[in-house]
């Protein structure tokens, strides 16, 4: 590409290095206030630059535990951080709450939803990921996935609504369905919601419900591949499996889903009424491969250099789940937390090294810490490559690994404390049912600038 | 009223004693599971009476720290509590999720919004209020009060809003305008919400925010009568003018809001721009009085006996806000949930009276135990009648009697660290904005019912 005049850098190595123009602070936009964009962000603090965080939301969200809110065990706030709040201490780094819609490469600026432009000189595309309908899109709304806090609510209102719906209910069809969940998807989302769904309808029923019986609950756990947890050792799945199946799961495995309706999933020929339905059976890459009229793989992920960067355009990095990124196997990183952070932090690394007029970055290398998904109360799996865990010991590490991975302390100390009163009780702190709008609340009331300017 | 045949108590007294069939477990019905409501159940509890509560809302919630979740200090979690959950306990109490909408009292039922009803033999009428929006009820929207957690939430991301709106924008009276908050009404609420959104504000922008700046932003509280916290003595009142006054809050007494318009207030004369608007300038009583074909006094209140029950319907009681239930002194008690609990209380004890076969209730005595209003950091006001109380040392009794009178044990704790973490860090944890709509939260999905029935 066209290099500006009276360029200071420039380097070579794993995809060679970005550059700007002298004489003035260097600006680094990063898209996605996610995992990997606030690692980044977190590792520019108090760099010679001016960096800024473009996201639509303005809160970094704690995903791995976002099915907790959806089966009323935490608050949003629980798992939910201010962008703003993550990043203020650091004077030269700012947050913009908006939408990034495209990326113009040759005038380098990112546009947004207003049509306005954000000039960089070092692009950070940190724009994850969102749940794949396989084009299916109008299922979206009867079955949503578990990516924001709004899908979050929306379940556990949908749950909630289903068992009261069947408390009141005299046609005992009726009462089935509204006590029917149906969880599509056997990945690590699928399973923690279904152990999850299942010990909140059981538990709730016994204690606090009268005309309703826990036997008449269902949980159904439809996975399209031959076993769930497929990213998992066969071991590890089979264990999940039967662990569910203990606390009353329904797993159906090589088992598609062919429709979704209001109140129904056909699987095959078989229409199963329901009242709840969650999705988690793939996801897809956002659209960021497009804005910069790349194709992207099957998912929609932009392939990247061993450095992060994209062939040819050495100033625009990418990571996280919206990156395809190749590990040592020769196979692509996976769509983790942990990669997307670690991918951060790198890239906040090499672009430290740029501002100070150090090159040649080393390629990253992904560091696996274990992949683990919880099942229920006292059981998880964990996989290390080496090693496996499973049961109650593997449920313990999950437990102290996912507070320790929290966003601050106060959030580490309110979380342990709730899932103690958890543990203790059986009992949900956080089963509210929203009232019905009396005018919505999504709507904004116009401000004043019509006003003010009349 | 016309006694059924077959009855077997019978007595006189403050408002004569209700009746019901013999042979049959008396059925107590409860319409609304707020403070009074609650404490009526729960001394309810293990009699042999059948009680039901009915409630459109699943949640009791809070209400006097329902401004600390619209100013992002709490998650509504830590207010709000499944009614199931809290009487889940007593095997001889039911929860019904549903809106009253009528009475019949010949045939003693209630009616509900699906036009089913449900019999009664003693009624409890603890609907509570609303605010007042005194025939300008298309204000509501424009400037929701804080009686609900939706609107609490609303509030909460109205302000959240109109700080990013202020720091995205070039135009310094949109700014200006984004950074105005306008609070009508000089009650408590008002205080708490003009002194807690002031210190919100000012914190996070210093903070967390790079283009505008502290002395930007504007909080109004707008009264119309002579002085704020009208219930409270004078020199309460004054303490809390001059301290909000202090902490830069514009507070406006003998000013009276002539109308109110998207994205501005007008008072008298003058409009001024504005972000967000808050509602606290008077209560009205739900329309239970209407259910009954009575009157009501001004605000809609029902007049009770003083033993709370209804001239001439003696099965029927009425407590709390919706209650016109006179002192000692010869005026009617405040809207206070202190009044709505004891009132509960009492009920609760005449009832259990009855089952026994006792009757002669001792009519009704409210025990104040002081009055408060929290105006900011160590500062609140506490009128006890005898004595009272302002600054720090009022704002730790203000401190430690809300969180002892906190739903349950977990909530006490939890509230208990995040204030700590609030008074140490100045931060509040739970600024989130939520996501645009893809689609309607409230909108609910059809249940399978007319699938089941095809």
């Amino acid at each position: 590409m066209a290099q500006p005049a009276g360029t200071t850098e420039e380097t070579s190595g794993a995809g060679s290095a970005p550059v700007w123009t002298a004489g003035r602070r260097p600006r680094v936009v990063i898209i996605g206030g996610g995992f990997g964009g606030l690692a980044c962000a977190d590792g520019l603090g108090g760099i010679e630059a001016d960096v800024l965080i473009i996201d639509r939301r303005n809160h970094n969200l704690f995903q791995p535990l976002l099915y907790q809110v959806a089966t009323a065990a935490l608050s949003p706030a629980d798992i939910a951080e201010p962008i703003r709040k993550s990043v203020g201490r650091h004077r030269n780094i700012s947050v913009l709450l908006a939408e990034a819609t495209g990326i113009d490469t040759a005038a380098k600026a990112v546009l947004l939803e207003d049509a306005s432009r954000v000039p960089y000189d070092i692009l950070v595309i940190a724009t994850g990921s969102d749940y794949n309908y396989f084009g299916h899109d109008e299922w979206r709304q009867l079955a949503p996935g578990l990516k924001t806090l709004r899908e979050a609510r929306m379940i556990r209102q949908r749950l909630l609504s289903s068992f009261e719906r069947a408390e009141r209910s005299d046609d005992p069809l009726e009462r089935r369905a509204a006590l029917t969940t149906i969880i599509i998807g056997g990945g690590p989302t699928g399973v923690e919601m279904a152990g999850a769904v299942s010990e909140l309808g059981r538990y709730m029923i016994r204690r606090d419900f009268r005309r309703i019986h826990q036997d008449e609950m269902r949980v159904l756990l439809v996975e399209a591949g031959p076993r769930l947890l497929a990213a998992f050792p066969e071991e590890l799945s089979h264990y999940a499996e039967d662990y569910l199946r203990s606390i009353g799961v329904e797993v159906l495995v090589s088992e598609r889903v062919v429709a979704i309706e209001p109140g129904s999933v056909q699987m095959g020929d078989a229409h199963v009424a329901c009242g709840a339905v969650v999705w988690g059976a793939g996801i897809k890459a956002s659209p960021a491969a497009a804005w910069l009229g790349l194709g992207g793989d099957r998912i929609g992920r932009i392939p990247v250099t061993p450095a992060l960067n994209i062939e040819n355009h050495p100033e625009i990095f990418c990571l996280g789940d919206t990156a395809l990124a190749m590990g040592e196997d020769g196979q692509p990183l996976p769509a983790l937390a942990q990669v997307a952070k670690q991918q951060g932090q790198y890239v906040a690394s090499v672009i430290r090294d740029l501002t100070r007029g150090r090159a040649q970055p080393r390629p990253f290398r992904f560091h696996n810490r274990g992949n683990t998904a919880v099942i229920g109360r006292n059981a998880a799996v964990f996989d290390f490559g080496r090693f496996r865990l499973k049961g109650r010991p593997a449920w313990f590490l999950w437990a102290i690994v996912h507070v320790y991975l929290l966003i601050n302390f106060e959030k580490r100390v309110l979380v342990s404390i709730q899932w103690m009163f958890r543990y203790l009780t059986r009992q949900r702190g956080a089963r509210i049912i929203d009232e019905k709008p009396e005018f919505s609340e999504g709507e904004e009331v116009p401000l004043a600038s019509a006003a003010v300017r009349r």
